[in-house]
């Protein structure tokens, strides 16, 4: 048996907790596969009275979490504070000046820093290892970095937050809307006080800048995500989908064009009768379509105390075993820069849905400005108001707004744009148009 | 940059030519990656004169693959050539016995020797990686032995076989009958002339016991699975699965329970409404619960040139990297002795197609024999004969056999099996009883 490892934990949250629990209840098994005992031989955190469900007795306490990442019985930091500066960055930075290796599931320090850090750890030729910072549970990491490091990946896309998902799931199988579903989300604790992080998308973009340098071997490019939330979907947007043979989810989706890389994150429609439609609640899934690989699809749990744990000791273990994989694939130095796509070059199908009014001509122009930039509809559908009854109630109000749904062909989402501009300039909709892209799977 | 890493592939057959179309196409990538580059040094087959859509100009050839094992050019065994026995055992033991790693995509071999060749790779200090041995592109076996390495697994169950996921895809969406869809699928080379090996549920039993090695720190026991395969499946099956909101699927399971470990292949009524039931056609899965990842569902190409190879080559990129960790998870000398639970405890629902003589007593004798030993109704469907319209069509003749649908609560294997026993004993129906298990999620 070779020494035990000697564990730095900085961060005593739920994941942190959640970590110490694994580790008692699974040291055994964990030193016979690794072939080393795995040691806690030290924690810190901000309140050294707080109550925990852990077993800190005996365990060296350290009020700095960067003293504690240089301190001489520390071999491995294992960073669990979170946040993109402060603390949680200057302790990453001492530990690996020092030599030592890292496990984080800080994805927001990775997205703002990533490359300098992957850098730095590279010099010092230790692991810079962050399973937990995306996905959770799921090892979509490891298996971009290592079990697809044969391929040339050409996009990575997936549901990274639950919040978002378990929102939209509500709203579709229990027909309420979105700030209703929001406010029982929050009182149950599955969405934040202030929740602009999640539902706004912010979440899933630090995510997927990860993914982006992963699956590219790019340098990290946080800032040039294309960002929309899923505040403006409605009731009429989910039971429309439903209708055409749609989910909508929340997607991060990061794709290699020919003129550079589309990341982006927004809500768009996928096939209901697909495996990633039926990823509802909160779970998370990955998908990575490659050229020796073929499509790939990872589903778990994305978030919670335990699976983000299974995560970080996965990145134990791994420095354990003394495996040291460059963080991002290929060595840090030797990252690209990222080179953005033009998003009104993205190509794909659109669902637009319209409140137009209803009167003579209205469709034609909307037909019209829609043809004038090449824009073909799939499509069309035109419904009764809810409630009305075919050939007993009176159609509504000449001139009052009704809902018309479009799916359009293949287009690019500068005509797409464009179109829409125009009729929302045109006058003849009630509130701006909304439109939601269609991924192919 | 390091020294090359220099492969000698034995078998050449469709994963082998893919393997070599990798390596040439993305052979800066990987040495980018690794540090260093990937040669192939030597390459083997049965027949060097056959025409193969690989670059083999300037490789040295050798006629027999357990020489190439143990040439001094080769640093790596990669041994495509399949078959449990024979050249490829041999060819894979010269390769360990002179310390050399070895990748293998043979499920075969490993099925049934895989702790005596886990145990000499471990007492050389070598790797013995078999990523391809199992559901093709989809990395499971680095997932279980490396990424879940900090959970205990419950349960691993998967779709491995993509030709019996075809045949049972098609006769769900095309309502045709088993024989016509395999048939057809043997025309189109998705199966093989002499089925058995597939659609009995062999092949899917090879792969279960790797996993269930790699999942619960066991030896292999390959002969220890229960199997059944698909070929009692009907249509009446499959369209009376999808009215009670279920799909049928051949899985592989292996599950931990408090008497040992139930290992089993048997098609399994999955619930319509998830992501496994959307596993189609012949795309494989592989679900895994583990005490802190929670769920996990892994899903891609199980199969073919490309898909295989790309396994294939993560496993040397591992090796290139000098990562070298148990073949099993654990030191192959500590893997526990296989423990069989009695799959007559099996614990589940069961759905059953009985053919019931209609004849008054025939539902009261099927009632009581459930009866009496416990096992409970969720459901009872008995429909009118195909075609027939309500209340127009008379009943069919008094005594004539139709058919029942009954869904069980959970019970036990045993006493199913003694229920459905004795009603064919009793003579009140028509043919043996179908029963198929129902596998919760």
């Amino acid at each position: 048996m070779n020494r035990p490892l000697k564990l730095g934990i900085a961060g005593l949250g739920t994941v942190g907790v959640g970590l110490l629990q694994l580790l008692a209840e699974h040291g055994p098994r964990l030193a016979r596969s690794v072939g080393r005992d795995i040691e806690v031989a030290g924690v810190s955190a901000r309140s050294r009275g707080k109550k925990r469900a852990a077993p800190l007795e005996g365990i060296p306490w350290f009020d700095d979490a960067e003293r504690l990442a240089q301190d001489a019985s520390i071999d491995v930091l294992v960073e669990l504070i979170g946040g993109e500066e402060g603390v949680a960055k200057a302790a990453v930075e001492a530990a690996l000046r020092a030599g030592k290796p890292v496990v984080t599931a800080n994805k927001a320090l990775l997205a703002r820093h990533g490359t300098e850090l992957a850098v730095l750890a590279e010099r010092r030729g230790v692991a810079l290892n962050f399973e937990a910072a995306v996905a959770g549970g799921i090892p979509v990491i490891k298996t971009l970095r290592e079990a697809l490091a044969g391929n040339q990946i050409r996009r990575v896309y997936g549901i990274l937050n639950g919040t978002c998902n378990y929102i939209l799931t509500q709203m579709q199988e229990e027909h309420r809307s979105f700030g209703d579903v929001l406010a029982e989300a929050q009182a149950k604790g599955y969405a934040e006080a202030d929740p602009t992080f999640d539902i706004d998308g912010f979440d899933t973009a630090h995510k997927l800048s990860l993914l982006t340098s992963l699956a590219f071997g790019t340098r990290v490019a946080f800032d040039e995500i294309d960002v929309e939330g899923i505040r403006t979907i409605t009731q009429s947007d989910i039971e429309a989908a439903d209708d055409l043979g749609y989910r909508i989810k929340l997607l991060g989706v990061a794709l290699q064009t020919e003129s550079g890389i589309e990341q982006r994150v927004h809500p768009a429609m996928v096939p209901k009768h697909s495996a990633i439609a039926e990823i509802s609640g909160v779970t998370n899934c990955v998908a990575i379509d490659g050229d020796f690989c073929g499509n790939l699809l990872l589903a778990g749990a994305g978030a919670g105390a335990k699976a983000t744990a299974s995560a970080v000791a996965s990145d134990i273990l791994d420095i354990a075993r003394g495996d040291n994989p460059p963080p991002f694939g290929v060595p840090a130095a030797k990252l690209e820069p990222y080179r953005r796509a033009r998003l009104g070059q993205h190509q794909g199908a659109y669902y637009v849905r319209l409140s137009v009014y209803d009167r003579p001509g209205a469709m034609a122009n909307v037909a019209g400005r829609m043809g004038e930039r090449g824009v073909s509809l799939e499509s069309i559908v035109q419904r009764r108001p809810p409630g009305a009854r075919p050939g007993i109630d009176a159609r509504p109000k000449l001139g009052a707004p009704t809902t018309v749904i479009l799916i359009t062909h293949e287009t690019t989402e500068e005509a797409m744009r464009g179109a829409l501009d125009a009729i929302h300039r045109d006058g003849q909709v009630d509130e701006k148009p909304q439109m939601i892209r269609i991924e192919p799977l």
